[in-house]
């Protein structure tokens, strides 16, 4: 397919990095290409970062037919810009898609048109250490239609947001409050798949925690409230009488590509890695008596997030005195240095973009 | 809150009414209201039906975050339009609200509009017996924002839909797949609103039952894959040894309006009624035992709708000879009937348009 580019005739002022929140300002211009059943995805292209026509009979209106991904591009010293790892979130996004009955798409593509659209807006890349440009690949069913079947038409979308530094005030651990009332996801359900219904799910325990002074929603599993899943945006791993712990993908988890790359590391450095079934009682037991060490999340936005306190059913558990622990360091300093490219990369997660 | 008028300068040719397939027809005018926090509802208007512009970035096609209903209005035949129980749409629509953290609104002010619009769009309401006008409220986020929380902008809509007879050959008892991979919803999740995710969640079990020569799925419990929930967009009653007995309303299941009138109809007919958990066990032990006497679901789109086979883990049940039982039917005749006024109405459903 052939990529066509309409420039903007009127660029932005870059905004100042350090003023930068979350999700809220974008570059001058996007990536959109289209779909329809018999016709397959056409009309490629780079324009300028509009609002679009929508109908409001739009299935995704409706029904929530929509899947996205997360990933940022990176610029290092040399003003060489990085991407880290997309094949993966081209994959998984073909694989929400496969959940979600839309249609799938050449990733290969898609990288190459997002490479073309970060080089456009290169300058949108923060060459300051810790911030990075954002990227939003998203797809969402267009068709004009009330019933509840699969839409014939969709969108591709790719976005970018720079996005401030994670940690301008330095590694601080979060407080997280275990959710015993509300639902996540289930076994059966969409919980892998990155799409817009398990977000919405989440607002409303996120709402009661934050309420409390808590930053995320640690959920537990959808059958019993009892087995650990993940964190807000996050997977999460538990240090455990010297054991790495974390979930095991068992169908209603997000697979994090942080998380996969975390445990990569980990086999690397021939550490002791348990991918299992922890239930909240196991993981308290074992703050109890001495042996949880670490615990953290993962995931694109904060690379690593240690967790330094958690609360379950009334009660506190402070976890390593509420500080970052050796192995979350040792990791989020790799993954980071492997980001901005001061570290050594040799999985070959690095993708070059200019 | 005041409410504007702008009429479509030029209108469509009405469509054949025997020719409309459900949810791809829209009527000239459709009515919009906007909200932002600090600000509330504002803008309240009826305009001529027409894409919207939407910001790619917005919360809704990202997030999920949107709630919808469904009623139908009817022509009787003195020419006059009347809403089947308009206030219980905006009571469930304003639930839905709350557990998608997003704004509630005076739904006295919307049936008001809604009426309006009607008035408007009246040569749209076939007075074909049988058929209606679809009438579709639906709000979702509006604001440009990655960041998971809720958007701080919002966009109500009412679309009005022409929608043909749903038994135009005549009560055709359909044919189950009860589903034993997928879920729909789980306890503390958001099973019992009306909202995007659950619908998405269904496609890929609709899909594959439809392959199968199903229509349509009937959902067990997500914690137990049990008991029985309902099916697809209905809930779903059975006539077990004499009695009436319907899935509780547990939190996972949608409360419907038919649902409601069903259980309202059976008491004031004096008849045993049972809300409770149901396994599929139980259901199909009463079938081989020769004491399942009926089922069928019930909704807005077909009112009821009988079932005559079930599939469940290779086995197929025939219930009631493939045939529209008893109960069924004087259900059926007594909510088409008060709907279309050929019955008496002793409980105030109907809410007269014009
Ligand atoms: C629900 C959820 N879990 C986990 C993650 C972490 O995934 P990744 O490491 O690919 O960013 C994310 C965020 O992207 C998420 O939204
Ligand atoms: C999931 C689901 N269950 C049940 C129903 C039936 O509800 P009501 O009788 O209010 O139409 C619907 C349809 O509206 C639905 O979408």
């Amino acid at each position: 397919m052939e990529l066509t580019i309409e420039r903007a005739t009127k660029l932005q002022t870059k905004p100042n990095w350090s003023d930068l929140t979350f999700g809220t300002t974008f570059t001058d211009h996007m990536f959109v290409m289209d779909y329809e059943v018999g016709k397959g995805w056409y009309d490629a292209r780079i324009m300028p970062y509009q609002d679009l026509p929508l109908s409001p009979a739009a299935v995704v209106l409706h029904y929530g037919q929509t899947v996205f991904e997360g990933l940022k591009a990176y610029k290092d010293d040399a003003e060489e810009i990085f991407l880290f790892r997309p094949d993966e979130n081209m994959k998984r996004m073909n694989d929400s898609c496969e959940r979600l009955c839309m249609p799938t798409f050449d990733g290969q593509f898609v990288i190459e048109a997002m490479k073309q659209l970060i080089e456009i807006e290169q300058d949108w890349v923060p060459e300051v250490d810790g911030m990075a440009l954002y990227i939003r690949p998203v797809m969402y069913a267009t068709e004009a239609h009330l019933g509840v079947s699969p839409s014939k038409q969709y969108r591709f979308i790719i976005l970018l947001s720079p996005v401030g530094s994670y940690y301008a005030e330095g590694i601080n651990p979060v407080k997280i409050a275990v959710e015993s009332q509300f639902v996540r996801a289930v076994k059966g359900g969409t919980g892998a798949a990155k799409t817009a219904g398990n977000y919405a799910a989440a607002l409303k325990a996120q709402e009661v925690a934050e309420k409390e002074g808590y930053s995320q929603v640690l959920w537990l599993d959808g059958r019993e409230q009892k087995y650990i899943e993940e964190v807000g945006a996050m997977n999460v791993f538990f240090k455990i009488d010297g054991k790495i712990v974390t979930p095991e993908l068992n169908g209603s988890i997000l697979p994090g590509i942080t998380r996969k790359s975390v445990l990569q590391l980990l086999r690397h450095w021939e550490m002791d890695v348990e991918e299992r079934r922890l239930s909240i009682d196991e993981l308290l037991e074992a703050a109890k008596n001495g042996t949880l060490e670490e615990a953290f999340g993962t995931g694109t936005a904060a690379v690593i997030s240690p967790i330094g306190e958690l609360f379950y059913k009334g009660e506190k558990t402070v976890i390593n005195n509420n500080e970052i622990g050796p192995v979350a360091k040792k990791i989020y300093d790799t993954i980071t240095g492997i980001q901005s490219g001061d570290v050594e990369d040799p999985f070959g997660w690095r993708v070059q973009v200019i």
